[in-house]
């Protein structure tokens, strides 16, 4: 099951990192692009992504492609971002969607088919798109995770349930104060989240639903392939959430570009070292604009890498959350 | 822009009706596939909803292909996607992608340029999937609406944003209670909407926002193209929704299959007889499993949209919802 599986990789690796591959005609280096087609920019953004894939596959577990940036550009768009899912693998990588899918029923359930599953054809199942892990969100309620968190459990395949976002705006119905039962104010006194008139922040009652499935799912390794999205520009936010879903992965974005410092994402984990894994992509992979050579986009992503790696693993040991089988 | 050629396309064929195109292996009629290879699923989606948008052209106004059922078969299915989009378009169909898309920034930009406005290739910018319309979750924030809503501004295409959804789970979230500001309790209050402790519902929430959304953004028919998904199943909600948000067209579903009546979901309509298109997915598509005959299927889904037609219009008629326009 994944949880387990990215916990190895991870210790394997020393590091919880995650580049994350989100590709953009404009940034990626010139001299991969061959012409104006699609299938040219598909093409471009094919190399550019094996490039940086076998730059780092020997010190980062975890690539996150973002597939809107390969489906904005169809059919050729598409086939370039299951063509990475599949270097990725061959590379020993675990691969995470980021699609932010959601749906209800039957569609939910092809969503999961699709991306995490298997699907049917005339004469069987088989795998389609077959990525590790997939960012799901859950604005519809279970109906729209239910069929998610079976096809985890059958195929030993992890989501990332959107709780808190890392983006500005993310406050504006995710930290409204809500009516809570008084079942779900127990889970949360017990949690020892302070609770006042009955009311608690949406983000927590998505983590509260987050914790229900990630229950239900957990491997040797004592974590879920149920997991959450965590911004890491939101650390007080995150000790509470860490809190409620003690058995839930953090999927951690808004590290670097986006603000998010390695001081303050260490919320996000556990005492363990373990329960969370950070995103960063426009500081990793456009890393080679800093420097004067496009044609070594590569080796400056690598540097760049190297540098996070660094920063996160220094930023768990300072805090004390630093697990106990790794190097010093 | 498209709140008024999709208005116009109603008033041409006398209906807000929409044909949900979800085409799933066990369901298509057998002699439509030819082998077991995805091209192959692909190749009897692409003919069997080609049928049936033949079958229906002359008398439907919209059709919703749900992406979910078509990127579960990968490269192939989206091509077959795609396929069906300008399909649909050459027979003059407005068409609406249901995909509830979502993300933020550079990334809801990227989702927003590729399905409903122009993509950059190295020598300039071009369409990409090209639909008419998209659904879309607001759960991250105004983040991750601004830049749909700015697309559609600029290239006459709309969004469907989730309000309420026609799910039985959807109240889970879309139905708590929420501390709102002042300013929204007023807006609330103008709108007639009793209000109590200075709390609303999450869905009367995201009506605000989809409202605000949606006054920047009037055609010529006092509609917008900033849009609502409000289920059929749901018509006490649909009132109160319908002054929140009185220039949004409503994209409903759960009518037929999910159980949402028309005398139910009339609530979705404006006074004047439009602000609604009411969509059917499985009782029309799949109307030939009905029948003794599969080689019939499309006269069948023409039986059957024949038939919803008839029974949206009448429930329109009752209520005193009618196009002035309108034939009798």
């Amino acid at each position: 099951m994944i949880a387990d599986k990215m916990l190895d990789k991870i210790d394997e690796m020393q590091n919880p990192c995650v580049v994350g591959l989100d590709p953009v005609i404009e940034k990626v280096p010139k001299h991969l692009l061959k012409g104006d087609s699609f299938e040219d920019v598909a093409d471009a953004f094919r190399k550019f992504n094996f490039a940086i894939i076998d730059s780092v596959a020997d010190i980062i577990p975890i690539v996150k492609p973002q597939i809107a940036f390969y489906e904005k550009y169809g059919v050729p768009g598409l086939k370039a971002f299951k063509d990475i899912v599949d270097y990725a693998h061959s590379k020993g990588m675990i691969v995470i969607e980021d699609g932010k899918r959601n749906d209800i029923a039957t569609t939910a359930q092809a969503y999961a088919d699709g991306h995490l599953g298997v699907v049917q054809t005339e004469l069987g199942k088989r795998p389609s798109l077959n990525v590790d892990l997939l960012t799901v969100n859950g604005y519809l309620g279970s109906d729209g995770l239910t069929p998610f968190a079976s096809v985890c459990k059958e195929f030993g395949k992890g989501v990332f349930i959107l709780v808190k976002t890392s983006n500005p705006s993310s406050g504006e119905l995710q930290d409204r104060l809500i009516d809570i039962t008084p079942e779900e104010e127990s889970k949360l006194v017990s949690d020892g989240i302070p609770i006042k008139d009955h009311k608690t922040t949406v983000y927590n009652l998505m983590a509260i639903q987050v914790n229900k499935y990630a229950e239900q799912d957990i491997g040797k390794r004592g974590y879920s392939s149920i997991g959450a999205v965590v911004g890491a520009t939101y650390p007080s936010q995150a000790e509470e959430l860490r809190k409620i879903m003690p058995k839930s992965i953090f999927l951690v974005p808004g590290y670097g570009a986006q603000g998010g410092k390695s001081k303050d994402l260490v919320n996000c984990f556990n005492k363990d070292g373990y329960g969370a894994v950070v995103n960063s992509s426009r500081e990793i992979i456009y890393a080679y604009q800093k420097t004067d050579d496009p044609l070594k986009f590569a080796e400056a992503s690598r540097a760049a890498a190297q540098a996070m790696i660094k920063d996160i693993r220094g930023a768990l040991k300072e805090s004390g959350k630093y697990p106990a089988n790794w190097k010093d």
